[in-house]
């Protein structure tokens, strides 16, 4: 069997690290990188995460029967829209955006013909708060979740080739609609990315006080806010392009901490929180 | 030289780790185990973290050299008044609690003659959601941070036996008035605990939901949460004290937040948030 042609646009963490995953396996599948940075795919392929590369979108995705837009979620649409004449019909487009509900909402009616080619909503969720195929690891996507939000309209079979791609680079795939998908991304992921660049602002009480902050923050409170270095342009983003959700969310929560500092005796919420904790672990 | 005599009152995870990391040096420390449990005492001795124990407290500190309090903060005081009759006056006494001002303010009328025993207020900043000496391991201390908080009435002999005491644990001490210690420690420890909890109970959508919440909460959200999972007791008794300055880190953090949530444009106050968090990284 010929392996499966895999074009990844856009090698940076995400997209390199996918790559490197793939090519575990160099038999099932053939892994192109494509973008605009000629040194950074370069660096892509000398670090193994992708076969070849180019910086020429169409002739990238020409001869691909997957593609994955590996690029930050405001641009996931317009590099569609530029992708889409160059497409093979039976060709399988994914990304990878953290926010589902508009990116399926505008790339499916990119994707509208229902002929091909076939557009499935992806969200592997991993990641880390640096960028760059220099940090990317094989083992990135390994046990990690990843989320498909297929709609009414996905054929069976762009479904399921999705399913065994995402498999194949070691995710435990897990179906939900979009919508759901951004509700609970707001609770889990978003809402506490945005906490943890809050408290680090908050910590900060000048230049003269970084000195004793340095100190007194080395453990607990740097790992907690690790992902305030995450890029700040990715992120204003996803929490722009999620923005009614966080909202939600983030009510949801100030009315919970109002109600928590508040409190005098504060024992039942904390157990009850160690207890909700507690069904997070693994089985 | 024969060794110094330790009591530990209290072999629970802090208690226990620094039995285990004194007696990496057996020649220098001897350590005994005070507390109400038989069988705790038992374990930790099995554990190799004390070399005898007690139940007697009287007993336990007639003849120490240094007695540790490592009990829950609310439990400090009241410990610190039942041992004052039987220490000998050379002895030192210090505790090992996370909120130090009302602490110091209580222990320094109890050891307020000047010829001794004397009290040095310590915060060695390590610890673990997990509780028990069967979780504690000998390098907890190695190169945390310990603050000791010591008054204007502190011998300055006192400070520098506690000093070299918790260097020989492993730690990076660290001198702060108690009332610094904290205000500091509101921001950088409590406040992040607390919203870890707001966080879990916020993203609690109901039983049903508990499901769908295991599977997206897999990852980040669970590590970043993990102190949820702390002895609510002692959490609550730790907020509890320290409940005025938790209120204004607080109100300062939720003022940073209602703007961020508010923001249409975040990534100014995102890039601010990962230069300061880089400023804290390990030198």
């Amino acid at each position: 069997m010929k392996p499966e042609r895999v074009a990844i646009i856009g090698v940076g963490l995400m997209g390199g690290a996918l790559g490197l995953a793939l090519l575990r396996k160099k038999r099932r599948w053939h892994v192109a990188g494509v973008g605009r940075n000629a040194q950074r795919l370069r660096l892509a392929r000398r670090h193994g995460a992708v076969q070849e590369h180019t910086t020429d979108l169409a002739a990238g995705v020409r001869d691909a029967d997957i593609v994955v837009l590996a690029v930050p979620v405001d641009e996931i649409a317009p590099l569609a829209r530029r992708i889409r004449p160059h497409l093979k019909t039976g060709a399988l487009v994914m990304d990878v955006g953290s926010v589902k509900a508009p990116i399926v909402r505008s790339l499916q009616k990119i994707f509208s013909s229902s002929g091909g080619p076939h557009f499935v909503g992806a969200h592997p969720m991993a990641g880390s708060e640096k960028t760059g195929v220099q940090h990317a690891r094989a083992d990135l996507y390994q046990d990690a979740v990843c989320v498909l939000t297929p709609s009414g309209n996905t054929p069976r079979a762009a479904l399921e080739r999705a399913r065994s791609f995402w498999r194949g680079a070691g995710a435990r795939v897990v179906r939900l609609d979009a919508v759901t998908h951004d509700r609970w991304m707001a609770l889990v992921s978003h809402l506490p990315h945005l906490l943890a660049d809050c408290l680090v602002l908050a910590a900060d009480r000048g230049p003269s006080a970084r000195r004793t902050l340095r100190l007194l923050a080395a453990g607990s409170f740097r790992d907690m806010t690790r992902v305030a270095e995450a890029d700040p342009r990715q992120w204003d983003a996803i929490f722009r392009m999620n923005d009614k959700n966080l909202k939600v969310a983030a009510a949801r929560f100030q009315k919970i901490l109002r109600r928590l500092v508040g409190a005098r005796n504060r024992r039942i919420p904390l157990a009850k929180a160690g207890r909700l904790h507690s069904l997070l672990a693994d089985h």
